[in-house]
């Protein structure tokens, strides 16, 4: 039976962004596992009402709930032992670092490119909570957020600096193959990339090569899903060729 | 034949604060592999003069000269395949990450503890060349990089924080046993604390305790070792009791 995956929507259902499903989806493919994507809304959280989590994702396999997404990894590798995400501790202390990583110098830099973009195509019913809950977050508005192309993208490209070394060596986070180290990093960017009105990581040097391997995973899954950019492209506000 | 590690040594010949030096130091113990602490300063670089190397760590096996403390690592792994610094290309990865944390996030806050404290600390012939490349390498003088015990205390704990979620987690970077991941971000520590007039890592968090872990090493190699502070308690100045 397929695993359910509630994952964050914007207005547009093809429009999925949360970071930390990102991690999941790329976790689900690594191991193989069939899925199905549930769109969940800020504004509509019934569908894991039963779950015993508030946010998103959280995963229903058979009967069983899972939520927030370091324990939804963990609970794949156990329970599905093939193609392990992480193969021991070492490989855990390492995908656990690249959090750590991401919480002190990628998020910061990222939420000035995505926080006010990803705003902006949430259903109009979610946003009050959303901005609600980020301004306090963030202690500013979201709009002070924003500082703009030039200036987000210097900082997310300083932000990434401690992956350029390794990445610059080796293929993956992981060393010759991807692990959940990869998918961490992987969801911020990933997040960034299909929210925001410009391509993000333009400045990022082997960090922008790297993101386009792990696009390319998996049949290119992630590659072909809809960003802002191509759906502007393609939305219903652009004449036709 | 036991190997030469040429050290970077202060004045006092028992002050050896290298962060660079301190990881090959941390590697050749990790592996059981018998060495030899040769001092080497600024002011007198003969003892490495055929090395092809002008800065330290070096390190002489036989004929055979290594330098670069990354390349010494490498360089241990393939001729001493016992107790590996790193298992894999994971674990290369993995270092390598922690490498890229230390120069953007941790180099930048702990130069403000140590720079001047080393500098301190050397022979009088090696000062004017410490102080001008660092200068040099930092755009100030070595002064105007000490921001004082609190700031500078309250920086590095900053500077330490893509550290604390896996060091709460996991005993050591390498997960469940160390590897040279650990010993990388452990010179830089050990360098402070033998350096800094006061200790450096009180609000550091489980980034200390795994700190005491590692200095309790190896027969509590580091824990053993004079620090600036050790050394003025005992130094020659002080009264007896």
């Amino acid at each position: 039976m397929s695993i359910e995956l509630y994952d964050l929507a914007g207005q547009d259902p093809d429009l999925m962004f949360s970071p930390f499903c990102w991690r999941i989806r790329m976790a689900l493919l690594h191991k193989g596992l069939d899925f199905t994507v549930i769109p969940w809304r800020f504004s509509d959280r019934s569908a894991t009402a039963g779950s015993g989590y508030d946010a998103v994702p959280v995963i229903r396999d058979g009967e069983r709930w899972v939520g927030d997404s370091w324990a939804i990894a963990l609970y794949l590798d156990r329970t599905y032992p093939q193609a392990p995400l992480m193969h021991n501790a070492e490989s855990q202390a390492a995908a656990r670092l690249v959090l750590g990583v991401c919480g002190t110098c990628v998020f910061p830099a990222a939420v000035r490119v995505a926080v006010l973009a990803a705003y902006k195509l949430l259903d109009d019913a979610s946003k009050p909570y959303f901005r609600a809950s980020r301004e306090a977050m963030f202690a500013c508005t979201l709009e002070e957020l924003d500082v703009g192309e030039h200036r987000a993208k210097a900082g997310l490209a300083e932000g990434l600096q401690a992956f350029t070394e390794v990445l610059t060596a080796s293929e993956y986070l992981g060393g010759e193959a991807p692990t959940y180290a990869d998918y961490v990093l992987f969801g911020v960017l990933k997040w960034m990339d299909i929210v925001s009105p410009y391509a993000p990581l333009d400045d990022a040097g082997p960090v922008a090569g790297w993101f386009d391997r792990l696009q390319n995973l998996y049949g290119g899954y992630a590659a072909k899903v809809p960003t802002v950019r191509s759906a502007t492209v393609a939305g219903p506000d652009t004449p036709s060729p």
